[in-house]
C-alpha cells in the first residue's frame, strides 16, 4: 500500500495558496489587494473509496480546521476520534467543510489510507481523483501551510548607520525576519532594501514597518539584501533572517571560455529560485503576484533549469481560477492567450494528458471568453481590457497585430488540445481564416513587415508583432528572413527595453541561426547588471541610467524590482540554442541535440529533459554528448546521429563523428 | 446626506451567511456538511465614488477583518487610521480583501459616507451599487455577525429527572444556551428536545453534547422546548436560554367563530417566525438548511403574514449561489424550477425590478442548466438529480408529469422576466410546444387525469401532478373540474401526507371554489397537532400514529422536525382564499379583495399587501373592508366595488353594499 497523504478536492490546494499569495502585497505600510478577482477553495467536499476491512479494528481520521464526518456504509463516525469498525466491506465516504482553509483530512490505517486512489468532489457530484502531495504525509502536517524550507542567512556585514544598524546579507534573499525581545514600550523600525540606498531611505523604501508591542516576533517573508534596523531607544537591535524556499535542485549547468557567462548563469538561477515559490512570481519585492505572460517564460526556464512539472501545474491551475470569466487573466488580453499556450507547451514537454483533462473545461471556458470579445474576428481592446504585449514603443491604440498572432496560435493550440481530448477540432479553420485576414490587413509588403495597427493610420512598425510572427511560425522562413532584415536588424526600429520581450527577440534571432547576437547580448546586457553589483536580475535595465536612477520605476524611487523572474531567460537561451536541446515529440519521446557554440570556443553544460539529462562538452571544435534517456538525435557539424542511451558520442565541428565512448 | 452604513460587494453578505448557516448542522455529535456545493463570498472588492471635499479635513475609514487601502485620486491611504485629505475633487476608490469573512468597510464623515450610492465590484470590473443594510450603521458594527435580537426565555418548569434537571421552556424556541461556571474537571451533559421524550433520551436525542473545560460557556443556537442538564458531579447545573430572532412584526391576524382557528393561526405564526432567519429554514432542529421548494411556500406565507421582501431577496440570492451550476438547486430538479418561479412571484408582489436585474444573469444560467439536461424536451432524472415533488405515492421511475408542468411554468416565467429585462422572449413558443407534448403523452382522457409517467407502463395517477396542472393554469377550467372529480375528490387516489403538498392541494380546492375543504382540513389536520400539545407545526403528521411514533422520521427515533416552516400554510390559505386578498397587477398597484367565509359564521382579519394592509370584519352575513392603499377592488356577494383608500366599505352577503363608513 502507498504512503498515506492528506487529501483534498483537486485544485483546492492551489486555489487556497494562490488566494493567500495574492493578498500579501504591502507598500508603504498599506495592504494592496491584487488587481483581478480571486477564487476561493471549495467550502465543502466529499471523498469516497471502497474498502475491505478484514477484521474488527479502530480507525482514527484527522482534520485540523475542517469539520465533518466519515460514513462507513451510512454509519456516521466523527473525525479526530477513535472509531471501532467491524470487519466487512464498506463504501467509505468522508464529508467535510472548512470555513477558514479548505476541506482536507488524513487517515493512516493498515486497511485504509488516504491517498490519490480516493475520489473527491466539491459536493457537486463531479468526482475526480483526490488532490494530495508527498509533503503532507503525517497527521501533524497541515496542507494550509505551504511546505517551504528555511535556512538561516548570516549577514556578511553589520554597520552602524543613521542611529541604527544596517545588515548586509551579501546577496538577494527572500524570507522572514525575527526580531529579538525588546524593552517595554520600545518601537523598532525595520526597513528592507534590495539596494543599500533603499534600506537606508526610510521615507521612500517600499517595505518598512514600525513594530511595537509583542516581541520577539517573526515578520512576514519579504525580499531583502539589506535590512536597516533602528530602535527608538537607540539600542542595537538584533535580528535573524531566514531564506524561505523550495528545495528544487538544478539539473542544468553552463560554463564556457568566457567566465562571466557562468556568473550570469548563476545570477539567473538564483533569481529564478527566489521566484519559484507556491507559483511563479514576477518578482519577489513588489507585487509578488502571478502573471501569466511572465509565468509563460518561467515555464520555459523551468524546463531548461530543473524540469519540475509540479510548479507549472500549480501555476496554471492558480491562474485559471474558476469560471465564469469576466476579465482576462491578470486583466491582460495577451496573458489569457499565453495561459492557453502554456498548457500545450506543458503537455508537449511532459506528456501529462491527465493534467490537461483536469483543466480542459476551464481552458474551454477561457477560450470562449476570449472569443466572446472578438470584433470582426480580431482581438480588440474592450472595457477593462489591458493590451500589454510589452512596455515600449508599440502602437496599442487600434487593433494590434501581436494580439492577432497570439489568437492565431491559441486557435492552433485549441485544435491540438481538442484532438488530444478526443473532441472535434473546431479551431483549425479559424486559424487559417485569421492568418489570411492578418496578411490582408497587417502585412506591408513594401516594408517587409507587419504593421502594428491598420486602423490608427500610423502604420507603425514595432519589433514585438514581428518577433511573434517569426517565433510561432506565423510566417514561412523566407518571410521571416525578410522581417529579420527589415525589422530585427533595423536600428531605426525602437529597441526592446525589457528582458521580457528581449527573450523573444533573442529567440527569434537564434531561430534564424544567429546565436551570436544572443551571446553578445547576454554578455552586454546581463553582464552590465553584474558589473553594477547585481546579485539577481532586474525587472528592467537601461545601461544609460546612472546611479539611483537604476532603482526607480512606476514613479517610485525604488519601484523597480531587482529580482525579476523574467530576467532568467539566458538559462533558456543557452540550453535551447547554444546546447540545442529540444523535444521533437510529446514528452521528449524523441528529442534533438543540435548545439551551436557560436562565439564560445568551449563550453560545458547539462540540460535537463523529461526523465533525464543531456551532458555536453565542447572544446577545440570537438563536441561530446551523453544522455541517460532514449530517443535522442545529435545534429552537429552537418551530421545527424542517434544518441544511444548512456553512451557518450563525440563529433567534430567539421562533421567527423568521433564514435561512441563507453 | 443619508446615514453611513457598512458597504460590501452586493451578494457577499448573503453568500457569507448562507455558507455559515449551511455548515451548522450537527447530529449525534457529528458535524454534518450540507448536501450541495456552497459558494464563498468575494475575496477582494473595490468600491468607488466621486466626492467634493470643500475644505481640508481628516478621514478615518474602518474595517475589521478586511485589509486594504483607500485611494484619493491615487493617493494611498491606509484603513483604520486618521488620514489628512486636502480640499479638492476626488475619485475615491477603496480596495479591500478579506480572508475570513468578506470585504467591507465603513466611513462616516461629514463629506463622505459609505452607503448604497457607492459602486462596488469583486475586482472583475462589473460595478453595481454596493450592498449595505440599515442594521450596520456604526463603526462598531460587524456585517459578519448577523443582526439577530436576543431575549431571555424563562423556563415554565424545572424538575429533577434521571439525576439531572429537565427544563421546560413552555413552547418551541431557538437560541443559544449559556451554562454557568462549573467545578474544576466537571462534565456537563446538555440534551435538547423538541419533545420531553427526546430531551430525556440521551441516547437517541439528535442534539446532545457533553461539555468539559471552559465554563461559563455559550452554546451555539439550537431548537428546543425541553433541555435536560446533568453534571457528572450530581450537582444541579443552572442554564440560561435565549430566543434568537429577527424582530419582524406580523401585519396579519385572523380569528373567527371557531376559536381553535386562532390558536392554529398563532401556532403557524410562531413556527414561521422561528424559521424566518438569515434565510428561510425548512425546520429549526435538524438540517436547518435552506430548501428552495420549502422556501417557495415560505415566500407565500411571508406575503400573507408580514410582507417583508428582504428575507425573500436574501433567500433567493443565497439559493442562486454562483454559476456555473453543475447540480440542481438543493440537488432537486423541481427545486430549481421553484427558484425561478419564486423570482417572478417576488417581482409580481413587489414590483422590485432592480432585484431581478441584479440576479438576472444567474437566473439565465440556472435556466440554461435546466435546459441542458432535458431529453426530448422533457425533464428526466440524470446523474445526481433528485426528482422530489413530494414524499408519497408518485411514480418517479420515469419521465414525471409534475416536472414537465413546472418546466412549462419556468418557460412562462422566463418569458415574463425576459420581457421585463428588455430582452427577446425565447421561451413562450417552448412553453406552448411543451404543453402540446404533455397533453399528447401524459393526458389520459378516459380517466380525466394526467398520469405520472408514460414510460414506466404503470400509468399511475397521483394527486401531485394533477394539482400542479390546476394551480398553474396548465389546464383550462373545464379540464380542471374534471380533474377535481377524477383525482382530488377520488378517495382511491393516495392522499397527500405532507403539509408541503397539502398546501398545494388545498389551494387547488380553493381555486375551484371549495374553500370549505380547506377550512375542514385546517381544523382536522392542524388542529390535530394542537390537540397533541404541539407548540409549533410539524414536518409531517399522521393522525393514525400513536405516542412516540409521532416523533420518528428518516429512520431516527426523534428524526421528525416538530417546527417546520412548510406547516405554516394556513396563514396563506386563510389570507388568500378566506379573506380573498391578492394582487391583480405588479406590486399590488391593483388588487382584489374577494372574501369567502365558507364555514365561518364570522371572522376578523388583517391581510398585508405591499405598502399597506386590508382589514376585514365579517359577521352575520355582513362584511366590512378597509384598506390604507389605493387600487383595491372588493368582490363579495355578487358585487364588485372599488375600495377607496382609508374608507371602510360594507357589503352584505346577498350583494347589498352597505356604503362607505368614514
Amino acid at each position: 500500500m502507498s504512503q498515506a497523504k492528506w487529501i483534498w478536492n483537486d485544485g483546492d490546494f492551489e486555489t487556497y495558496h494562490y488566494m493567500l499569495l495574492s493578498c500579501r502585497r504591502q507598500e508603504f505600510e498599506c495592504d494592496y489587494p491584487c488587481l483581478w478577482p480571486l477564487s476561493r477553495p471549495s467550502v465543502s467536499a466529499s471523498f469516497k473509496k471502497h474498502v475491505e476491512i478484514p477484521k474488527d479494528t479502530v480507525i482514527h481520521a484527522v482534520t485540523h480546521s475542517s469539520k465533518g464526518l466519515l460514513l462507513f456504509n451510512d454509519m456516521k463516525c466523527p473525525m479526530n476520534r477513535d472509531v471501532p469498525i467491524a470487519a466487512g466491506s464498506y463504501e467509505v465516504v468522508a464529508v467535510l467543510y472548512d470555513l477558514t482553509a479548505f476541506p482536507t483530512f488524513f487517515l493512516d490505517h493498515e486497511y485504509l489510507k488516504t491517498d490519490e486512489s480516493w475520489l473527491a468532489d466539491a459536493r457537486d457530484g463531479r468526482y475526480r481523483p483526490a488532490g494530495c502531495r508527498a509533503e503532507y504525509a503525517s497527521a501533524g502536517d497541515d496542507p494550509a501551510v505551504f511546505p517551504f524550507v528555511y535556512e538561516t542567512v548570516e549577514p556578511v556585514e553589520k554597520s552602524e548607520r543613521n542611529g541604527g544598524i544596517l545588515y548586509d546579507f551579501g546577496r538577494e534573499w527572500f524570507g522572514p525576519v525575527s526580531v529579538e525581545k525588546a524593552e517595554e514600550g520600545e518601537e523598532i523600525l525595520l526597513c528592507y532594501g534590495e539596494s543599500e540606498q533603499e534600506a537606508l531611505d526610510t521615507e521612500h523604501a517600499l517595505l518598512r514597518e514600525t513594530l511595537a508591542g509583542d516581541f520577539p516576533c517573526l515578520r512576514p517573508s519579504r525580499a531583502f539584501r539589506w535590512i536597516f534596523v533602528k530602535s527608538n531607544r537607540g539600542r542595537a537591535v538584533s535580528i535573524t533572517a531566514s531564506y524561505e524556499f523550495l528545495p528544487i535542485e538544478d539539473k542544468a549547468r553552463f560554463s564556457c571560455d568566457d567566465p562571466q557567462i557562468e556568473t550570469i548563469w548563476q545570477l539567473c538561477s538564483h533569481t529564478f529560485h527566489l521566484n519559484s515559490r507556491e507559483f511563479y512570481l514576477d518578482g519577489i519585492k513588489r507585487d509578488r503576484w502571478v502573471w501569466s505572460g511572465d509565468a509563460y517564460q518561467s515555464f520555459m526556464v523551468n524546463r531548461y533549469l530543473y524540469f519540475e512539472p509540479d510548479i507549472i501545474r500549480r501555476t496554471i491551475t492558480a491562474l485559471l481560477g474558476k469560471p465564469p470569466y469576466h476579465l482576462h487573466v491578470n486583466t491582460i488580453n495577451d496573458y489569457s492567450a499565453f495561459l492557453i499556450l502554456s498548457v500545450w507547451e506543458y503537455y508537449f514537454a511532459t506528456g501529462d494528458k491527465a493534467f490537461v483533462a483536469r483543466i480542459w473545461e476551464k481552458i474551454k471556458a477561457l477560450y470562449d471568453f476570449i472569443v466572446s470579445r472578438l470584433e470582426n474576428g480580431y482581438v480588440v481592446r474592450r472595457e477593462n481590457d489591458w493590451i500589454f504585449i510589452d512596455w515600449g514603443d508599440v502602437d496599442k491604440e487600434g487593433t494590434l497585430c501581436a494580439e492577432q498572432i497570439l489568437l492565431w496560435r491559441v486557435y492552433q493550440v485549441m485544435a491540438n488540445l481538442s484532438v488530444l481530448m478526443g473532441e472535434n477540432d473546431l479551431y483549425s479553420e479559424k486559424a487559417e481564416a485569421l492568418r489570411r485576414a492578418v496578411y490582408r490587413d497587417f502585412w506591408d509588403d513594401g516594408r517587409s513587415a507587419f504593421i502594428d495597427c491598420p486602423d490608427t493610420g500610423r502604420r507603425h512598425l514595432s519589433r514585438q508583432s514581428n518577433i511573434l510572427a517569426i517565433l510561432y511560425d506565423f510566417t514561412d522562413e523566407a518571410t521571416a528572413r525578410r522581417i529579420e532584415q527589415a525589422v530585427l536588424k533595423n536600428e531605426e526600429i525602437t529597441p526592446i527595453s525589457t528582458p521580457y520581450f528581449k527573450l523573444y527577440e533573442l529567440m527569434a534571432f537564434c531561430k534564424l541561426g544567429n546565436i551570436e547576437e544572443m551571446q553578445r547580448y547576454i554578455t552586454g546586457y546581463w553582464g552590465g547588471m553584474v558589473r553594477l553589483g547585481a546579485t539577481s536580475v532586474w525587472e528592467q535595465y537601461d545601461p544609460a541610467d546612472q546611479g539611483d536612477a537604476h532603482f526607480a520605476m512606476y514613479g517610485m524611487k525604488y519601484g523597480k524590482s531587482l529580482c525579476h523572474a523574467w530576467g532568467s531567460g539566458p538559462i533558456y537561451l543557452l540550453g535551447r540554442y547554444c546546447c540545442g536541446v529540444y523535444p521533437t515529440d510529446v514528452g521528449y519521446q524523441t528529442f534533438t541535440v543540435a548545439p551551436a557554440p557560436g562565439l564560445y570556443q568551449s563550453f560545458s553544460a547539462a540540460v535537463p529533459i523529461r526523465n533525464g539529462v543531456v551532458e555536453l562538452e565542447y572544446a577545440a571544435g570537438r563536441l561530446t554528448v551523453k544522455t541517460n534517456a532514449e530517443g535522442g538525435t545529435l545534429c552537429f557539424g552537418g551530421k545527424t546521429l542517434a544518441l544511444p542511451k548512456g553512451e557518450a558520442v563525440t563529433v567534430t565541428k567539421d562533421g567527423n563523428a568521433g564514435g561512441a565512448i563507453s
